[in-house]
């Protein structure tokens, strides 16, 4: 996985930081939050907190006091464990997009299937810069509703070697996702010491959380497994229209979620989330890859190291309907300041479009060629007597040129990042190819890639296990 | 024009600056740099400076002392004062492409044309976001060759009313554009006094000087003209491989030419210019927007400002053939850095397409959307209790919207950047217009904006005695 050893860009000075810091305090005091579940209310309530109704009104140095508990840094392991995940620090992990109902290929948009659901899949086995296929890598829509998520975490087990994303639609789908999960890695104990599956518990913004969101974050977080606190925040629909009042209302979601995490199991792992754009305030459609979207992603990486909390942001993101120049811009607008502000776990970098209702295909491969030359972008220069050339320079002398240097000849193989997407075929060959244009060369590489992809070894009764399970709870499921 | 009031992003340590200061250092002293310039060597020697052939061999602190002379920051004045530049400091100036021998129209590539050059020039001066046409924009192939430096000046300094760059195919070309500017300006003392072209004089890299640039470099420095001091690499051929060895090259190319402008005029206006990436090892194509570059742009940033030198560098590159994917995420690898490190004359920010050899009328309007987009997203955010929106969260409570609060009904028209170019249309709404995607809508525009062109008006005497130059010099030149 990748170590960014980049400096990080932070923009907010401290004064900017102390009224971020005044304004969520004052929304907790305040305001409160909206918890829709009578066991977290309970447990708010036992903790002194001061509850009316559902809304729960914290004290900001409790929440402080809890938030302290959580781990600075933790690990998730793959059942390859070459592909097990550390989540903080310089640390950043890459997961696919989540939860598209559509997908597009090439010029068809239609409802995702089980197919496409593990074709995507095979995708992210088959690139080293993703750590993860993700959760919801789409909707199949063809299986059905109430064991989707068995199918899903099956096939995530069983098609990658790479961690995978917990369901959260119901309480009953988190317990099934950590029951495979004890299955896969050999029992509670295990997957209590070292994590198995990370889960997106997302709140219903502004401040509120809802009951089946909850009853995930009560099951993950009592079987020790990170979970993603993530206000779910589109600027000027579920937030106020101004930047320094989302993030403020950011800061007051993720720490209460937080809290509550902390209240249910002390030491348990948590992710600060943020999903933060901006709506288009003509039509009311959401947009991505907004100028809006990068400050707040650089501003939530430097909030959520102040409270010493590894945070998840970023991704791939486009209000594109295709992998046009829009998409290519949008996705970098947004994957560009991911690295910048060092997100430690990064949702939806491969294959998000049409402002997250569709996966694509030719998108996934883009968005892989990104983060490829990111990675490259943010590896700390090397610089040494070698890497000054200085005897190159006496080899080749005044309007000369380096191509046959002795220096050239010891490095030309691995000193430039190699594009795997990226043309730079002159006219007269790029027109003798066929002309054709990224689009095109992306659905070429997303074939070649399915093609040559190898399913990664599982000992045969584990595998027999885990399709029992699914077999049987599908049964009891009713499906 | 804009002010970039973020903080820079620099990612060199201490340690690697002092290793790249040693670097070129050695290279001045043991390598030395070609000047192809007898007038050019002359100064050198009569500062006492080694000279063997056309080679000289230049103290490291003599340089110094001269590029102390330089001022750190300057403004070159525009025919209409509200387009006035400011180079140096937090100021980013914005030009488009130059230099290429075709263009892109739609499905068409061609030969480029008087009326291409005189249609981007137009452009130009349609949106705010670019403070020069630049100076080629593209090379008019269908006007006599000798005389064509009159034709593009005329059409900069008539179809445009902000700065231009001067023509340096030789320095009787040179002393044609400073004539046509004494003409436009009011003679020699005005444009002494701010001046009112910038000029690119690039080094034939390595280490190597040509004459006819040279000349150019004589004759704007000699008239207080700004020049941009260029090293012109693309690592792997007129540079080592590496990006250190690149970084102190540049060092050692731009500090030596400006070292010179500083012998021609003490005080005259240079920058310190950067046009760096990398070719394709495989194939030997020149490749843009990689992350090398990306780097390499963050780096020289650094570097100038610790000469107190304002810089060159960044634009929209790539080397797309069309203005698709690749162009839209490479054309902001290199923007998004141009930002991050302030970069404070910016060549090529619209147009510039297949590596150069193609101005794209569409491409112009996609980096168009690309500089309004990063003005927005490099404005800091204004923090007060206003932006904070606590009433807005009084008024919604939780679980609510905030499309009909107060708070949004007084900021919606002007909270997020408006996008020219993209589009958040949903999929129903996009297909019913026709499913265009970003190229096509990228046409539209361009046409648009040059329907709506308005020529800015000019004092008919002062046109006139342009034309009489333009036309008299043509005879004299033998066209």
């Amino acid at each position: 996985m990748f170590q960014n050893k980049m400096p990080r860009y932070e923009i907010l000075s401290e004064d900017a930081m102390a009224q971020l810091d005044k304004g969520w305090r004052r929304l907790v005091t305040e305001i409160g939050v909206e918890f829709d579940s009578e066991p977290a209310l309970e447990l708010f309530r036992a903790a002194g907190q001061k509850v009316e109704g559902q809304t729960v009104f914290l004290d900001p140095e409790f929440m402080l006091e809890q938030i302290a508990k959580a781990p600075r840094e933790f690990d998730v392991q793959a059942r390859n464990p070459a592909n097990n995940v550390h989540i903080g620090g310089d640390s950043m992990a890459f997961g696919a997009v989540y939860g598209p109902p559509f997908v597009r290929e090439g010029p068809v948009r239609r409802d995702a299937t089980m197919d496409d659901f593990e074709r995507f899949t095979k995708l992210a086995q088959s690139f080293s810069v993703l750590d993860s296929a993700g959760g919801v890598v789409c909707e199949p829509n063809d299986t059905p509703l109430d064991s989707r998520h068995l199918d899903m975490t099956y096939a995530l087990q069983t098609l990658t070697d790479k961690i995978y994303m917990g369901n959260v639609v119901t309480g009953v789908n988190a317990q099934d996702t950590i029951a495979m999960g004890e299955i896969l890695f050999g029992g509670r104990a295990a997957i209590e010491q070292t994590p198995v599956s990370i889960s997106l518990i997302n709140c219903n913004s502004p401040l509120r959380w809802d009951e089946r969101m909850l009853e995930s974050l009560f099951a993950y977080s009592s079987a020790n497994q990170p979970v993603v606190l993530t206000p779910f925040i589109l600027m000027g629909a579920m937030s106020p229209v101004t930047i320094p009042a989302a993030l403020v209302q950011q800061i007051t979601e993720a720490l209460s979620g937080i809290t509550l995490a902390q209240l249910i199991r002390p030491g348990c792992p948590v992710i600060f989330g943020s999903f933060l754009s901006n709506i288009d305030m003509q039509s009311g459609s959401p947009t991505f890859g907004t100028p809006e979207s990068g400050i707040g992603l650089l501003c939530t990486g430097q909030i959520a190291r102040s409270f010493g909390l590894p945070f998840r942001s970023g991704g791939g993101l486009t209000s594109s309907q295709v992998p046009d120049a829009q998409a290519g811009y949008e996705a970098l607008m947004t994957l560009l300041p991911t690295f910048l502000s060092g997100a430690n776990w990064v949702m939806h970098s491969a294959g998000w479009l049409e402002g997250g209702l569709v996966a694509g295909f030719e998108k996934f491969i883009m968005d892989v060629e990104l983060l490829q030359m990111l990675r490259a972008e943010f590896t700390p220069l090397e610089i040494d007597e070698g890497s000054l050339a200085f005897d190159a320079h006496q080899e080749v002398g005044h309007g000369g040129h380096f191509l046959g240097a002795m220096h050239t000849m010891e490095r030309f193989r691995t000193c430039f990042y190699r594009p795997m997407l990226s043309s730079s075929e002159n006219y007269e060959r790029w027109t003798r190819n066929g002309s054709v244009d990224a689009a095109g060369r992306m659905t070429k590489i997303f074939h070649k890639t399915l093609e040559d992809y190898e399913q990664p070894p599982l000992d045969e009764a584990v595998r027999a296990e885990l399709a029992e399970y699914v077999v049987r709870r599908r049964a009891e499921l009713g499906d």
